[in-house]
């Protein structure tokens, strides 16, 4: 984990530049930002810039990526909170609850101008195009979302389908945009994208996981957001599938009555469904690993590398 | 008004081409596109972006500019939805009431990534910036709107910079844009940015003088929405300055007694503050049209003059 420890510098550059960035004369936007950008996060997919590329020996405009690909993040929340309805956000009040579902929305509007401001920058009209095919899959996985859950048109192809579109797509362009940026040739930009890919797939797969079965004290949130919201999962799916008798009235009535949560629970604990999901996602994880061969075995190859494989054991 | 016909072939080609990119795979953004954006609406926008091209000879990718200040536009529109709880929009029943305000939130942030994507066409670096300053001036006005109702700091100032930033700043965008893509001297620039700046301000101070004074009819939809949702505009605001005692608590109870609003427009016709602010509208505009004057004198150029005039006797 050294090779981790060498990012406290850039990190630490990239928190400055960011609050920097979501400054305005607007006092409403000040509040909402001090609240969502500037109080943090894990910061993964600025991470991901930063680890992709130096293990390439360093890309051009890597800060300006890694603000980019936060700040589509951090917009994308701003307008997720009114869909899902999040009781809370990274542990505090979700930002709306206080400002009003229109402040929240304006905020990410911001926040998306200002990262057209900072790809502009760069001067690379193809990190432009880039972003825009990111952004229309993100919206569009997220809108797919709400109609699957609408119409319950469940299905595995549906899951995979989502969870690419809202959550891989964009960390696949965190570890693919130090390659594009740096001209190599196109083996190696398809290398990094498929690793973003399948960790983001990963990454999503374990989120959703412990929405279900974590523990709400280390997620600080409830569980059982996915099942209140109609949406289904790889662990539902499944017990849906095996299970349709006692796992389909529960999901029908979204968990509504008292004890449904812990027999879903229950239930995915003892016929195996939870640890199949688990292989599922160490699976995924490898994959991503696999798609690393052809790096230079550096201390940055090995970080993301260690990233990915935490997928399997991730509990917040 | 010949010169306005001519524009009946770009404008086909515009519904045509706009049509196109905001095809999509998800089922749920295509009907809330259907409804929105191919349905029309006056095209205000991409009329300005064709004339002041024509005005100069024609401007490369003027296509593209006029896509993406629509794309721009409309994507306010399904964000603004939320905001202004508006009960009809162009006439048909809000999007956002049918689908719900997630649909809506993130059908706008599509948009957004088609306009960063047909911006990314033209491969004009600067095209991208000015996009990008407008979209923050944007937000940041409509969040100061916001503001100011919350906070009730209200002032003619304050009106000043939301309909500059919420309106103008964009329309400046229009006519300025054909420039930047001609590499027209600064000048010339300069010339069109202020005249699509105040045409927009006087295009947004006759919108709020009719959301009081206009007739529903006309209008399409119920009047003093502004008064609903304690937005102060040019006309309330004389009123509050001149007759306290008797507008100021009909506009602090937001106009929710019987007869209220019938009070305020019967006060500004009989005061006189109702023609202050239409002369007010016509010097505006007559300044935009000032603004023209080093422009040569072509068809496009009267047509640009005849919309700003058009300002101060607009009845919808």
């Amino acid at each position: 984990m050294t090779a981790l420890l060498d990012l406290e510098a850039p990190l630490l550059r990239f928190e400055e530049a960011l609050a920097e960035l979501v400054q305005s004369e607007v006092l409403f936007l000040r509040l909402i930002h001090q609240d969502l950008v500037t109080a943090g996060g894990k910061r993964i997919r600025p991470r991901l810039v930063f680890l992709a590329s130096r293990a390439l020996g360093g890309a051009p405009f890597e800060m300006e990526l890694a603000l980019a690909v936060e700040l589509l993040h951090s917009a994308t929340l701003l307008h997720d909170d009114l869909i899902d309805d999040a009781e809370t956000r990274r542990g505090k009040e979700a930002a709306f609850r206080r400002y009003g579902n229109a402040v929240s929305v304006l905020s990410g509007d911001f926040l998306l101008s200002r990262l057209l401001h900072v790809i502009a920058r760069t001067g690379r009209m193809e990190l432009v195009e880039r972003f825009a095919e990111v952004a229309k899959t993100l919206a569009e996985g997220e809108v797919l979302q709400f109609q699957v859950a609408a119409l319950e048109d469940y299905s595995l192809e549906n899951y995979e389908r989502i969870i690419t579109a809202k959550t891989a797509a964009l960390m696949a362009l965190c570890t693919e945009g130090p390659a594009l940026l740096r001209e190599e040739p196109l083996e190696v930009r398809e290398a990094l994208y498929r690793f973003g890919l399948l960790y983001g797939q990963a990454f999503q797969m374990r989120d959703d996981y412990l929405d279900l079965m974590g523990s709400p004290e280390a997620l600080g949130k409830p569980v059982g957001g996915d099942v209140r919201e109609g949406k289904l999962t790889l662990i539902t799916l499944r017990l849906l599938e095996r299970f349709p008798e006692e796992a389909g009235p529960i999901l029908r009535r979204r968990g509504r009555e008292e004890g449904d949560l812990e027999r879903l629970r229950a239930l995915a604990r003892t016929s195996g469904v939870a640890a199949e999901v688990e292989a599922a996602i160490r699976a995924r994880a490898e994959e991503a690993v696999g798609a690393l061969a052809l790096l230079p075995d550096t201390p940055y190859r090995r970080a993301l590398e260690a990233l990915a494989r935490a997928e399997a054991v991730r509990l917040a």
